[in-house]
């Protein structure tokens, strides 16, 4: 048994305690023991949540427990949870954290102590929500030098840009609906005046210079409360949209970082990104230009980074290396459904004098039809391709796709 | 130092080559010492290569040499491909390959070999050339349910799908440009008939199965060389794209895998991915969905992630877990440049009247202009900040923001 330690049960915390949970069995395979949450620690009592046994005020029964060897700190701010983290590391336990404040203004001093005592504090979650950036960008790109980064990294500023353009509602306006549907908080200041993107921005700097560490004090930062929907219009027009973006660009000079709004063309990759979805384009000199695309929030998918990185904190060193093992299943049989029984969405299209047939062959699926230039198109959800086929070969002149939407 | 030996001098095989000369200062970084290719094995001589001195063709001499700690297949294929790679994993040498063939056909036996001799075998680059996938998918993603997996895997008949729909050529027409191109082989097989997917569905799906393996025998297949120009008309019709995606779909019954052409609505984050562009969407039960998105072949971007896989095997094992590590520069001053010195692209934002300013104050940039109701957009790439802000305050209502294309 691998048993972990979560300090601050807010939003993040609890998805964590409920992500372990309810993947509990793929997760036992994964690491090859069973992950348990053994402690909660946070100044209030939860009454009633699933959690409520592990839940202490106290944090020397955490910390002295040497059962606990991995510690989720989901506390946020750099006061407290500075002081925790420190404390965890310099005991040799791991720490894993969503805390993009504290990892940019103290990763270096907290990197080297983990370093110092042979335990990792890991940080996937900090940038991009779920979005798998930081492993990608440290590993996955090791071989490259980071020519450049641009990020739509913070959903709330994302959100309110993307408002504006599709209702013609005014920033104050757009916030407000924001805060109503609890994508902006009461005090938006981090998030629109672009100090949330900037923490974010030194963390992906610090990476793509492989491991120099960009202060957010030197980043410069705009943020989008000066803009009007008149900017938002004018965008429109030569074929654009305004984003909130977070650049690094590693020039023959030196890196320039900053966070300021920004037109993106339609062309871009960044152009359809939406509401409070982040995506972030790396181009390395090797690679080329890569993007990462996922909600940058929430909390299942937040915490979906966080237990991604307890799994590593929790195995053996060598185990991270070597974990890649496929294995046959032992009846020698298939693994996955036959195709006739795998269910899909397809598209039937059929000439218009079927459309009759078209519709009640299908009556008992989720359908919806499409007329175009004489011909039937019918979008039909959930069937299995044998009953498809079957359907599909007995009406005159049709045939049929599979659907992605 | 760390030596590693090249099986295999074609495309990929010479791209690693070069991505570790090329990177070779940010690569002694990233591993703390240099990593060198001592041996090039092929059949071929190189005459005039930089690499022609390594080339070797006694295989005896590269797997002997107690130096070659990790050995990188890029020969392709799953014959004297698999004979090398069961050498070396025997000899307890990490295998690091970009063969998809091999991975998806033998994989669990490699792997198994890999483990019982305390060594590694990495294949980042089997699916979606440089884009990570591979690491992010099987450890960001660990603390997930993999729901649904969809991806444009093949750049080859993507390039021949986008040429069909954009210039109105026929499938056979369309081949034989990508042929001519070089996005096709001369045997268009393996990629037309989605045998190529195929291998790569099989990768992501054992790994998406927490190592189940499933082999490419049970995925059924369709290729793209039943398709009409008419069916690329029709799907633009009822607004879609027609792409081959492979798809594996976990749901209570099972799972389900396929490779067929698709209907894409144009609501789907697949929709713009055109050309011999790659991208894959994740669907996690606790990420939600995620996309990958980039070069999914071609020599150099292919290699950054054979490169990135070399540059985990070299590492001594517990590096790996405890490589992060930020430093602050010793003269405490900034990292990156100052923002006035940043150099930009900028949308210039005028009236009409100011026409003539505008152009002759920009004159000596790469610029492009846009007239819009009455209003000016001047595009001025490659300028820094500091002259822009300057310029702009100049022009009697202009105004300036930030591009991205």
């Amino acid at each position: 048994m691998k048993y972990v330690a979560i300090l601050g049960f807010g939003v993040v915390g609890s998805g964590v305690a409920e992500v372990l949970s309810m993947n509990e069995n793929k997760i036992a395979r994964h690491v090859g023991d069973k992950v348990k949450v053994k402690y909660i620690l946070d100044l209030r009592d939860f009454p009633g949540s699933p959690f409520e046994k592990l839940v202490t005020h106290d944090a020397d029964q955490v910390f002295n427990d040497p059962d606990v060897k991995v510690v989720v700190e989901t506390i946020g701010g750099a006061r407290i949870a500075y002081e925790y983290t420190k404390r965890a590391l310099s005991m040799g336990k791991s720490v894993v954290t969503s805390n993009k404040e504290l990892v940019a203004t103290h990763g270096p001093e907290l990197m080297d102590l983990a370093c110092k005592n042979r335990c990792i504090y890991l940080y996937e979650a900090a940038v991009g929500g779920g979005i798998p950036i930081i492993r990608p960008l440290h590993r996955c790109l090791a071989a490259n030098r980071v020519v450049r980064i641009a990020g739509i990294v913070n959903g709330t500023t994302n959100y309110i840009l993307t408002n504006m353009r599709d209702n013609g509602v005014s920033y104050e306006e757009a916030l407000k609906q924001a805060q109503a549907n609890g994508y902006a908080e009461q005090n938006p200041t981090a998030d629109v005046d672009g100090i949330d993107a900037q923490r974010k921005l030194s963390i992906l700097s610090s990476i793509a210079l492989d491991g120099t560490y960009v202060a957010p004090s030197e980043i410069h930062t705009e943020g989008i409360s000066g803009l009007s929907l008149d900017d938002i219009d004018f965008a429109g027009k030569i074929g654009c949209k305004v984003k909130l973006l977070a650049v690094f660009n590693n020039g023959d000079e030196g890196s320039s970082v900053y966070v300021a709004p920004h037109f993106v063309r339609s062309t871009s990759v960044l152009y359809p990104v939406e509401g409070v979805f982040n995506a972030i384009v790396v181009e390395g000199n090797a690679l080329g230009e890569a993007m990462f695309y996922g909600q940058g929030a929430g909390k299942l998918p937040t915490a979906s980074a966080v237990v991604g990185d307890i799994l590593e904190a929790v195995m053996p060193v060598d185990a991270v290396a070597y974990s890649h093992n496929w294995s046959v299943p032992s009846n020698e049989g298939r693994v996955t459904l036959p195709y006739e029984k795998s269910v899909v969405n397809i598209v039937v299209r059929a000439p218009l004098a079927s459309q009759e047939e078209v519709n009640n062959a299908f009556a008992s699926y989720d359908v919806q039809t499409v007329l175009e230039d004489g011909e039937y198109a019918c979008f039909v959800r959930g069937i299995s391709n044998a009953e498809a086929d079957d359907i599909v070969s007995k009406i005159n002149g049709a045939s049929k796709m599979h659907l992605y939407e």
